[in-house]
């Protein structure tokens, strides 16, 4: 009677809420100050004073009826020629603001690539471990998804494997930079031979395949040595979805951008198609109040230093306790391997000291589990014994 | 290459949007004032202090990581519970805050539900005139439009045809009270019979027929004598699509909400489906800061007066002056005959006299226009003479 997919969706809980809900109930039981819940990617920082001064601002100085009203679908054209601007020489790439279309976000991003782009048969190829909800929203869009397998040493791409699952039906990659649930981030040289593979597959093909960046966590980077990069610069068929949700601390307001490579194959009409796609999926505009908020407050971020904190400190000791763990140069998420084949099973017994995290396999990766460090540093600082006996216990 | 129907609907501007961009052409050549526009549905009233207040004082004395954070997928459950509780009141149903998901506005609201209901072979049912975006968000799901003409009087369901036009693959019939483009509005009566007719039709096919309830312009009502109404007091498988756009006038900010009956068929399951669509589609919450701003603004309203006051100028000079007028009781539009059979021409002969509007033949009504009359009075006031003088053109 109902559509089965959808329901299916909204009657499964993910292994992440259920954790998520579970931590809350253990919290009344015992006490928050001794549940240690990593498993949800929340900003724990909140947003940079000029974002609530300009909020403030814009309330009290601009009439509600251009505040508040409707602006084009595609985003307001000030709001868009603003943001490309900077986009563009902070990248060095010419986009303009015809080239935005301003998104309630991230996932509103995806799901419109993904919908502009899809023609029946289509595959789309994610690399594991990947964000869970890539499936829910390529599947949603009917098409296919495709895993192809990381490097297991670097959890970066392993080309082979990539250009072993490409074929006839391949219309996108969709890669996460920093990555969500590893933390590692594609360099020059990564996106160089991304751009090299899809070129000769498109040639080899006789038609373009497209990647689709998922940049959330963009600004989530924290050594010096690690630049941050656009992958438009390195490959032209790209659409770059982006999101304020980590950069700002707004993820709850849904703001965000599609940019769409100006040197993609008639981008004209892939712009138009991505306009499109957000009217046939119900996105009448991005809000207005926060287009205009991050069109002042673009290239600001919260104060992330205090996940550079958080990371240096839960893998340090995490390594010093014998664990494995993958370097996360951005986002905030600690990538470990798990002591015993069964990553659930060892979530279970961390669980039995109050350590809370998920097991890898919601990405598409056995084995392994994520620690979300978005958290009070005084959090980790106080589970920190609890990792050491956790470790201590399988004899690490 | 990409999505052709994306690509169609993103690349062909409408006819509203013509009219639209027409007009600011125009302001440029012979200056604002001499242009009448009343081809957009955008509100013209300011929002309620109320809102500007309560923005402030959320963004001063709320933490910013609960203000701006997620919320649930389904919205807050604290704003839930409020908004239900007064449309409980109000309307003399028994909603909860389960039964309620936030969604940003209500083309999102429809574009859920469709999908959340939507099974191969479905047809969905709209009453002519009706709203041209429906027929882009059903198509969009993948099921089938089918259009029921109204009565030729009153522009109400004619419930004859309405009957012939459902048939085994009936999913949902969409309402939208009061009416875009023709401002009328259900009573009680129609509402019932309607009813009768759902229910009739869902026993004689051995399935449930969903009502899907459009309600962006409920709190638009002008005359004491109309009294609001709840569907879903009168059918059981309903669904209310709302949105805060106009009754708050932030058409912008993109806020509303569904309410799945919790007297309909496996409700339960219904509601999960809706939180799945939303899910798939790529709404990961309504805005945050415009929920918490909804949940204390509910049942408060801009200065609806003065759509009020435009109406009965509009409404009363234009029959004086020999015009065929569907008398409006709600909505911001006035639906006129045209004089001629083509509503087009008569577009473009008032177009030589400044006086913009959209041809019925958008709404699937053709020999009628749209007057959208959401515009400051004084711009109605000095467009009367030219409408005069195009009524004497027309020898009426």
């Amino acid at each position: 009677m109902y559509n089965q997919e959808s329901y299916a969706l909204g009657s499964k809980r993910s292994s992440i809420r259920e954790i998520f809900e579970y931590a809350k109930l253990r919290a009344e039981q015992i006490g928050a100050e001794n549940v240690f819940d990593f498993s949800i990617g929340n900003p724990s920082v909140p947003v940079p004073d000029e974002v609530e001064k300009t909020l403030i601002r814009l309330v009290e100085k601009t009439p509600s009826i251009r505040l508040h009203g409707y602006t084009s679908a595609q985003g307001d054209k000030t709001v868009r020629d603003k943001i490309a601007q900077n986009y563009s020489a902070r990248f060095c790439v010419a986009l303009s603001g015809d080239d935005l279309y301003m998104t309630c976000g991230a996932a509103a991003s995806l799901t419109i690539c993904l919908r502009a782009l899809y023609e029946k048969g289509d595959e789309v190829i994610v690399i594991a471990p990947y964000f869970a909800e890539y499936r829910v929203f390529v599947e949603g869009t009917g098409a296919k998804l495709v895993v192809a397998p990381s490097d297991e040493k670097t959890l970066l791409p392993d080309f082979q494997a990539l250009a072993n699952a490409i074929t006839q039906n391949t219309k996108a990659v969709i890669v996460n930079t920093p990555n969500n649930p590893s933390g590692v981030v594609y360099d020059e040289q990564v996106l160089q031979k991304l751009s090299a593979l899809l070129k000769e597959k498109s040639e080899q093909y006789g038609k373009p395949i497209f990647l689709i960046a998922d940049e959330p966590y963009r600004e989530l980077v924290y050594d010096k040595t690690t630049p941050i990069l656009s992958p438009m610069r390195y490959y032209e068929n790209t659409l770059v979805c982006y999101s304020y949700s980590k950069a700002l601390s707004l993820p709850g307001e849904r703001i965000g951008y599609i940019a769409v490579s100006p040197q993609a194959v008639n981008a004209k009409a892939l712009y138009a198609s991505v306009c499109g796609a957000g009217r046939m999926l119900g996105f009448v505009c991005a809000p207005s109040l926060f287009q205009y908020l991050v069109a002042e407050c673009d290239g600001l971020t919260a104060d992330l230093q205090v996940y550079k904190r958080n990371r240096d400190l839960l893998y340090n000791a995490l390594r010093s306790y014998g664990f494995t763990c993958v370097y996360p140069q951005g986002a905030f998420y600690l990538f470990v391997k798990s002591p015993e084949k069964d990553a659930k099973a060892f979530c279970k017994k961390a669980q039995e000291k109050e350590l809370l995290f998920v097991a890898g396999d919601d990405f598409g990766y056995e084995g392994w589990v994520r620690i979300a460090y978005c958290v009070q540093t005084e959090r980790i600082e106080r589970a920190l014994p609890f990792f050491k006996a956790l470790a201590q216990e399988y004899q690490l």
